[in-house]
């Protein structure tokens, strides 16, 4: 099975992959999240993974644009509690350490700890694990990662700072995408995700709600967004969980009525392992 | 009337504290938002100005955390267009430019240009019009800044690129801060910003919502956030639109009793020139 990811072996990608599918995977490694969707439509990997929100830093919206422009079928979930570390070559210590070199999630998910050491200059790449390997790789002095315990050990660098994310709790939620939705009945499902766009009217959202109230959902997450050049209209991105497959398929079709558009981004299993 | 903003003069701060408050002020310019609640609670600065949202990036979560948790209130509210220009010293081109110095939410808005120009190296600083002016002070060939028309002006510097922001309507909200509530009547008030905790019951947002409805206000915005260490309790924050304040009121005193908390972080005029 190949399963795209965004960064490379030793990133967060690559252990949320392995904790949804197990060992046995091909990783197709990708320096960007728009590299992903093309893969999925080209047939190139089977499923994708992609971050999608962080307990600190908040949803990642560009991602949530590009699986609703391509399409995509969100197919589960897996929440990951992140342990950033930053790390050097063997022998570095933190005073040897003048720049930082790692993703801008990372950075800003760290950000308390940089505050701290205003001296370390911050450079933004694509992915936290590569740079990791290109310390190694070019034996890079004076230059720290920002990665996981498994990129340190992959890589063979130091660990000078363990844990230097802002809050210890740090939990990071990925999704696992497919290329489009099939409609196999799964009796597993009991998660979904949402998006609509409600009617110019007050109470609109509340009615929408409403519904999936008396129908026994509730929601886990909603998120408004303005829809850019219309004024006053708003879509929301909601996830919702459910026990009853009936009772969701027959809110599915009574919400249909009080909004202007619904599109459902994906139905899956909850993961349970949420930290 | 001395006014806190994040970045030095020429920043799009600047240009929203102008817009609100006209050209009379005095500012006390910040290097990161994490200074401006201290400055508030030390009575150094009567109002500060804090970016609070963004069209492309979304919510700037860390700030609202700071609102919450230093208890500030919510004044206003300014919606400014946000053009973004690349920017060097005089004679500069695009081919000279081979590292850009910004603000992570400046190089975030203009993520697809820069993936089109994959040789220049990104580097985070503070403040996108402090690179500008550090640019011009320091005669720096080879580096630009991301920054508005007026700092361009401001610090003599070339525009090299017009409008490198991915979305043309990139529209950033920012907030009028203020140490705290006071409860003067004021008649032109016609928005709120409010977070409140639901209790653990499927459709208690549902409910919440509903009793805005029935006294006639419209949500503008709503987000909710997974509250750290208490699994599936989550908290919202809303921003509501109304034109009766006995309505508001009412409703007000009423979802007090669905919620397991309530906070009023503001109560303002709503701004209108939304683009």
């Amino acid at each position: 099975m190949k399963i795209a990811i965004q960064g490379i072996k030793g990133s967060f990608h690559e252990i949320a992959a392995k904790q949804f599918f197990g060992n046995g995977i091909d990783l197709v490694e990708c320096m960007t999240f728009t590299e992903i969707p093309q893969l999925l439509k080209n047939n190139q990997v089977d499923f994708a993974i992609m971050a999608i929100e962080n307990s600190i830093a908040g949803a990642i919206l560009p991602n949530y644009a590009l699986i609703d422009e391509y399409d995509l079928s969100i197919e589960g979930e897996v929440y990951l509690n992140i342990h950033h570390h930053l790390m050097g070559l063997k022998g570095q210590n933190l005073q040897d350490i003048k720049e930082v070199w790692s993703h801008p999630m990372a950075i800003l998910q760290c950000r308390k700890f940089f505050r701290n050491h205003p001296n370390i200059k911050l450079i933004e790449e694509k992915d936290t694990a590569e740079v990791a390997q290109r310390i190694q790789k070019e034996n890079i002095k004076g230059v720290a990662a920002i990665a996981s315990k498994s990129a340190a050990n992959l890589f063979d660098l130091e660990v000078i700072e363990d844990d230097i994310q802002t809050i210890k709790n740090n939990s990071t939620r990925f999704f696992i995408l497919k290329k489009e939705k099939n409609n196999n009945i799964n009796p597993l499902k009991n998660k979904a995700s949402l998006k609509f766009i409600t009617k110019h009217e007050t109470g609109s959202l509340a009615e929408v709600l409403d519904i999936f109230a008396k129908h026994e959902i509730s929601l886990t997450k909603i998120q408004s967004l303005p829809i850019i050049d219309k004024q006053w209209s708003y879509a929301f991105f909601i996830d919702l969980i459910y026990d009853d497959n009936v009772l969701y398929n027959n809110a599915l079709h009574l919400i249909q009525k009080k909004v202007t558009h619904v599109k459902v981004l994906g139905e899956y299993e909850r993961n349970t392992e949420k930290l």
